[in-house]
């Protein structure tokens, strides 16, 4: 599909996507870079890149698809020093959860001829850095790409193809209609984890030991999230901070009327909403975006 | 271990109880009863109990060991009902997530010469009803018995036995301070879920289908825990409201907080957090209360 694939940046989005291009053959080479050189060492250990070099210059020379795979907070800057290297034609897309923020740090760097396609694979695991990638990540899951109104449609058909056959469904739309689905599908939630374990582990009342002993309670499905890259976190909650006060209003303003409602002991109100929360589950399920195994599949017992 | 061992209310952790306990031979007998004429079909049916009974009166007779496994809320109108029947030295516990509201609802109709000691086992799935169980429920998880201060340690022992023959670890703690360590480990993460799922499920701007499609963000994770018991649920939140309230307030705090670093573009303070956190489930893995495998082990991909 592609001549050069080019990855900037090589984490667990990275990865997969190496992963995933190399074993099916959707391009003809692919090289990489990282900030890092443990990253440059892990990579060639890996195997999954062709090449791997110590400056995005060279990596994204003659490359004809080149991926921005870093947290979000260095899009602006590693933008603007690849775009005197970038082809004539190629596509420059990236997989950042934050959508505007991207259109408005890497757009103006962008040169005339360069098809701009902003893109968010809605897939990950809480592990990062390149050994944690795999090639089914994206299987199942969706792909939102946001081009701007001036992108040539057939580079962003070119793009959605390409996410296919890594597996993904695909979906395009607007990147502020992006910003806040995403704020409370996934931004606000992982908010909240963090929240919540962070607030456990800072009780006098309640030791660690029992946080951590007592979390089968259903603490410990929210550590999962609570352990996502911090580096990464931190920049997508400030890349997207006005969806994310928006959903974040709304959250606690729910939450205030069912903290009224245990107060006042009205039962009905959290009975009511207790069973229709059951169903969007269902539909979760249904959709095929969730194993319909009980507690997520998790082992039970030792054999 | 028990001569006859019965069961009140046959669900999740009834069954659980019924499987292990016939699995391992840890009663000569073991009889349940169940409110609905269905809940007893099915019992019957899966062949877990010896017996089953219309009435608890009945079930009760003879029995050494009693666990009510009804919704908490019910746990008051079933002892009155079942304390003239009860077997003098019998054992009278429970299962429910909330300790001191049973202290208060039971004790006052447990006759002289029976053992009361309430327990809760910290372990579940989101499925509930008899089907949902399954014998290995228990393995490596904690279960928490709240004795009142005039209670038999003899009895109290014998339980412990119980228990870890269904595979538990046991702590015996104040039932006060169980309602404290759940509110934080189990009944706030609960409620947040509960709230999240519900904010997403109400909002104008972002569809329901989007919701759904792009769940795999971190909101999916959130909706097994929001698939619990509705009843069961609402019983823990208006039987815990003092130590939920409390807690749920820190939450909060800690929320506003976080916020506001948001809005102030504080990254260091999210940062912060987030590294702490991602400590915290490498304890939780470290002590056996968790999978160390990524994404829960959900499978990813289709073969």
């Amino acid at each position: 599909m592609f001549d050069r694939l080019c990855l900037i940046g090589v984490g667990l989005i990275g990865s997969s996507i190496a992963h995933r291009a190399r074993r099916d053959g959707l391009a003809k080479e692919i090289v990489a870079t990282a900030r890092s050189q443990a990253t440059r060492d892990t990579v060639a250990r890996l195997k999954i890149a062709d090449k791997v070099y110590a400056t995005a210059a060279e990596a994204v020379a003659g490359a004809d698809l080149v991926i921005l795979c870093t947290p979000p907070g260095a899009f602006g800057a590693v933008a603007k020093e690849i775009a005197p290297h970038l082809a004539p034609g190629a596509i420059l897309t990236d997989v950042g959860s934050v959508k505007q923020a991207v259109v408005d740090d890497v757009g103006p760097h962008v040169p005339p001829g360069v098809h701009f396609v902003p893109g968010h694979p809605v897939a990950g695991t809480e592990n990062s850095g390149p050994e944690s990638g795999f090639a089914e990540l994206f299987e199942g899951r969706w792909s939102i790409l946001t081009p701007p109104q001036a992108t040539d449609p057939a580079a962003t058909d070119k793009l959605a193809a390409f996410w296919k056959a890594l597996g993904s469904k695909v979906e395009v739309m607007d990147a502020r209609h992006h910003d806040l689905v995403l704020a409370i599908t996934s931004h606000v939630p992982h908010l909240i984890a963090y929240n919540i374990v962070g607030t456990a582990a800072d009780l006098e009342e309640v030791t660690q030991s029992e946080v951590i002993k007592f979390s089968a309670g259903g603490f410990r499905d929210f550590t999962r999230i609570a352990a996502s890259d911090p580096t990464m976190w931190r920049d997508i909650f400030l890349g997207n901070k006005e969806a994310v006060l928006e959903m974040l209003g709304r959250f606690t303003e729910d939450l205030t009327a069912l903290q009224r409602a245990i107060r006042w002991g009205d039962g009905d109100t959290l009975f009511n909403l207790f069973t229709r929360t059951r169903a969007i589950r269902r539909e979760v399920i249904d959709a095929g975006q969730e194993t319909p195994a009980a507690d997520f599949g998790r082992p039970h017992g030792k054999g």
